[in-house]
């Protein structure tokens, strides 16, 4: 029976990474670049997003929202006036734990891709499965709470590893916390020499401006890669 | 495509049952009660154990740490002088993101099950799936970080409504966030009506007594139930 899982997932993957592809396809034709923000559960993207977005001047945006069930997020962007999709994921029993390319492509015609210079797909909250998944993104953000703990990365190295930026936010509660930072980042370091590492606090803005410049050089970075 | 995947889906939770069956007969033939502990990454499952595991009187318990990858959780539970064993759920290309019944009962060897009066496994860190996979417990218990936000039982109902008890950790630091307890038990209610619900601290000790004494009597209530 274990083989018989394994061989489902592969041949899941296969199928994701060629509609992964087309996805790809059709955001290089409307000229919009794509980010991938994935985390565990409450540890603050929609936060984070809505600072960003309250101000990413020159930048068209737009936000794909991906949760089990509910709207809740998706209501929070539209309040800024983005373009913004809700996908849920709960149509098997409990729900999918992440986003797929097919979940995304569904979503597609739904967004006005021609009029967006940046679309961010804010995944289900989760640090396994949906580092799995490519969805057709130019870049993968992982947000990653200081409340969560300082071994995160060596139990979940994939989700770690497959992010070109890692956002370590919450650093407001840093003094009230037995949180060792050095350690975290020699931790995020082990598992992805070399990652871009931003230290935020969504509550009080700290470091969102850093984060918000990365975004909005993402087009200009996919258009010179392209 | 996304019909075979819900055909696939709906196999795994048959067969994950049969052998959670089998797992349930064993417990019960050698006495043993078991709970099922799941939280998102980070809550403070771990850290939760430790405290309750110190004096935990009268009571022998054993443990069953669930990763994606490493022994961390493990190495912590040992050093109470506790058995444990630790899964690994990474077989697969970025691992599992859940124990199932048959991982659970490949285990089952390793642990000295006629010994222990009460097993506790500790489930990989996800709202979703975790919840989707009986493994034969007698009890489940669900913890929620207050720095996850009040909108969580909302977003992953399955979770909160398929636990007997939500422990609603790290209320240390309510006096640092913008957290509305009221909101949040609100939103357990809605989805669990009559959940138990107690609030702790693994950091400063406060709720542990009780949260002890309700897994102290786990084996008296399974077999008052059996």
């Amino acid at each position: 029976m274990h083989r018989t899982k394994v061989k489902v997932a592969v041949d899941a993957l296969d199928a994701n990474q060629t509609i992964a592809n087309a996805n790809r396809h059709d955001f290089d034709h409307a000229g919009v670049a794509v980010v991938n923000l994935m985390s565990a559960p409450g540890a603050g993207k929609t936060t984070l997003l809505e600072r960003v977005l309250a101000s990413l001047d020159g930048v068209r945006a737009g936000v794909l929202e991906g949760d089990v069930q509910g709207s809740m997020d998706a209501d929070r962007i539209a309040a800024l006036h983005v373009p913004v999709v809700q996908l849920n994921t709960e149509s098997g029993f409990g729900g999918e734990c992440h986003l797929d390319a097919n979940m995304v492509r569904s979503a597609l015609e739904d967004l006005p891709l021609s009029e967006l210079d940046l679309l961010v797909i804010e995944n289900v909250g989760n640090l396994v499965c949906p580092a799995e998944f490519r969805v057709g993104e130019d870049a993968r953000i992982m947000v990653s709470s200081v409340t969560e703990g300082e071994d995160k990365p060596l139990k979940y190295p994939l989700m770690f590893r497959a992010c070109e930026l890692v956002v370590v936010n919450k650093i407001d509660l840093l003094p009230h916390l037995d949180f060792n930072l050095g350690r975290l980042l020699a931790n995020v370091d082990a598992v992805n020499p070399g990652a871009r590492v931003m230290l935020t606090s969504a509550r009080t803005g700290e470091g969102v401006d850093e984060l918000r410049e990365w975004l909005a050089s993402i087009p200009d970075r996919a258009r010179a890669t392209a």
